[in-house]
């Protein structure tokens, strides 16, 4: 194993948590946090912004989604297991925010995985959401912040997954290049050697057969294949008093 | 990312819990459950085996293991925090027991992470231990079993860590090799390449800064290289009544 090469005097830490039944553990001393959930609600969120939606309201519950399905302005978006809730429109795909008239209106989104750990973390001194269609501008604007990182993957069903994982070790790998930042977990170390592994190709994260078998059935090649093409939008999403709004920088 | 050869037509699972908090979530069907402390109670618990030891009773609490502090037949073991606890002779260093007259004795040992997780997995149908010290017996027995096999990480204080993480992947990697046994986690596809990148030199696992400095401040260096050396040991210890004891094979 080539040593993750670590920062002797690094002023900050950036960190991964692997999950957000560990976020307890990991949130101590954090300051930023980055919701990661790259299949596929902030993939979706960064796409939404993109094509010009103004606000996104994470919500913990089908049914609180659900009062805004025909209300103006908004869109309900609701998944769980992968596939649109029924008697909603949207779900958490991105292609269908990018192909869907938005621009100008406030979505309201429940989700498996990511507004679960939007709503662990919707405490921390600020929270941004990452993907890898805003990477480069995400880290970017990162590596400009004193303050300490945690990358909070969503995991699957809670659960270890791979795609937050790698994505969050891209995101290492980034900051540690910096030298700005160091880290003192072994999930950190993990997540960088598993971007490292799959950087070539990210969409070898999903060549083991189960999660192959899952996604065809659903049908989300097209989506797992946008999702995961770097570098499509500028956008940061931050939250705001309980509201994902585009940053301004 | 090179995928992770998985086989189309296995008959039984292999799969990776990288922590004690996330048994729950993998046992269901799992029927041999393989408990892992590299750093150090399982490596400790193989070598007090391989000296000649006969039961090691697994305690919760350094109370019940005070008890037998001094009482004819036994050795209590207590370790926290890397630390062996006041009053007792004995930690979780393989090299102590290695090194004492253990002979027909019987251990009451407890420690930080590895303890917590076989009294987590005590009802599985069938436990065993490994280390790096008993690889080879352990996976030549696992292969020959007609079972699913959950390898259980115990981490380090309830987060990730890496060396119980490379291990399953090596164990994995040869039961995935075997083609009877399958992988349906991301953890245990995850496990794998971890096990890739660490296997030219184990000991470079521990060259991120912090966990180094951790080491060496409390001197435990000799111990580590020990516990990461593989094969040593041909014993598997496996919990029959709540007790560990030499498999029989």
């Amino acid at each position: 194993m080539k040593a993750v090469s670590n920062n002797a005097d690094y002023k900050f830490r950036v960190e991964t948590c692997f999950l957000p039944g560990q976020f307890p553990l990991y949130q101590q001393d954090m300051g930023i946090v980055v919701v990661i959930d790259i299949l596929r609600a902030t993939s979706a969120m960064v796409t939404a912004f993109d094509h010009g939606v103004d606000r996104i309201i994470p919500v913990a519950t089908i049914e609180e989604a659900r009062q805004y399905i025909g209300r103006p302005g908004y869109i309900a978006a609701a998944e769980r297991n992968g596939e649109v809730v029924e008697g909603f429109a949207f779900g958490n795909s991105p292609l269908a925010f990018r192909d869907a008239d938005i621009k100008g209106k406030t979505i309201v989104m429940t989700t498996t995985n990511g507004t679960k750990a939007i709503n662990l973390a919707r405490n921390a001194r600020k929270m941004v959401i990452g993907a890898f269609l805003n990477i480069t501008a995400l880290t970017e604007w990162l590596v400009k912040q004193d303050d300490n990182i945690l990358l909070l993957c969503s995991g699957w069903k809670d659960k270890f997954n791979l795609e937050d994982s790698v994505f969050a070790g891209a995101v290492m790998d980034k900051l540690l290049e910096s030298g700005k930042f160091g880290v003192e977990e072994d999930s950190s170390i993990a997540a960088k050697y598993l971007y490292m592994a799959a950087k070539e190709n990210y969409l070898s994260i999903l060549k083991a057969a189960p999660r192959r078998k899952r996604l065809e059935q659903l049908r989300l090649f097209d989506d797992v294949k946008f999702c995961l093409t770097p570098d499509q939008s500028r956008v940061i999403p931050e939250l705001k008093d309980g509201v994902l709004v585009r940053m301004e920088n």
